[in-house]
């Protein structure tokens, strides 16, 4: 069975999502990322990836992939018939990963992860100037389509969505952008999708506590 | 034929390695990043791209297709006798794509990119801290490989080339991890990573005249 090692909330929930999505069984392990234990057996996390960082997907082989993009494509790939990605060979398949890169380097990394870092306002007015540059383009492509690639979701949507409910604890309003935010309510209305914020968000309540 | 939009040293060269190593005929744009002119007929590069980034990669059909790691993956597979990439279904295509992530999104965009915006040791000291984790993911992968995936030379490794080129004007030294050290020697002896190289050098000092 496959294993996802995972934090509540963090980018990890695009990859519970598409396993979700995919109806596909998995054994999911909690990190606690400042502590970088394995709770429940409070194993150390490095252990299972010197990047101590979340996804790690355990493969029925044993191997361990990490990196959303990486990750995502091989869950959808478990299941072509679903199209959760466009087969390799289609030209959209190209898009999913142009779409898995934007979101991962440019959304993620580049400007909400150091408004994580960051308390003054000093350094924050670097990343905070790209806020609007860098969801414009989510924002505008998605003004007359349903999905990010092609006419159904896809595992780019499952990435776009988590990183979109990071706006809020990174302090960025949506409601600037009226298509980002009926977007994520359509996501969100998914079965699949809300039953995996769910458990999340009850997870980390629990961490929290 | 192809054309690509880049910006001389700047994370395109990965996609001019990439074209030279498959040995792709490409028109190439030079655009400068800061005013966003493409320079020759100093038009407006957003009416390119709306990201205003390098790379675009203009497709034979028209279309433009950006991000790295998608740019990589759509000219390796282009060629695909020539192993640039594994191939689809083969497991370590997933390696390549969990490399290009990291490369992209880790060393990329949350460690280096930061260098480049912040001025006071304050700021500095968040990337600055990434520095030894981050760096050491490739360094004690290669410590017994040749390349990054597989036994062979793929956009994967096109791509951390690029990196590496980037860690001295952000002021870190190679010297304390050899195996980067080798590694880098070992890929730009390289005739095709060479030419690369020399080629954008010398545009690059243009540039600056």
């Amino acid at each position: 069975m496959l294993q996802l090692y995972f934090s509540p909330m963090a980018c990890s929930l695009a990859s519970r999502i598409a396993l979700m999505e995919a109806d596909l069984d998995a054994r999911y392990h909690l990190v606690h990322l400042l502590t970088k234990k394995v709770v429940g057996d409070d194993s150390d996390f490095r252990g299972i990836s010197s990047k101590g960082a979340v996804p790690v997907l355990v493969l029925e082989n044993g191997e361990r992939l990490t990196e959303c993009a990486a990750v995502l494509q091989y869950i959808a790939d478990l299941k072509p018939e679903l199209g959760l990605a466009p087969r390799p060979g289609d030209p959209d398949r190209y898009r999913l990963q142009e779409w898995l890169s934007f979101i991962g380097a440019e959304i993620h990394k580049a400007f909400l992860f150091p408004t994580f870092w960051y308390k003054d306002d000093g350094s924050l007015a670097k990343p905070r100037a790209r806020i609007e540059q860098t969801l414009s383009v989510p924002s505008a492509h998605l003004a007359d389509r349903e999905f990010l690639v092609g006419n159904s979701f896809t595992v780019a949507d499952a990435h776009l969505t988590w990183v979109l409910l990071l706006l809020r604890p990174a302090g960025v309003d949506i409601a600037q952008w009226p298509s980002l935010v009926s977007y994520l309510a359509r996501m969100q209305s998914r079965p699949a999708v809300r039953d995996a914020i769910a458990t999340e968000t009850a997870l980390r309540k629990t961490l929290a506590a």
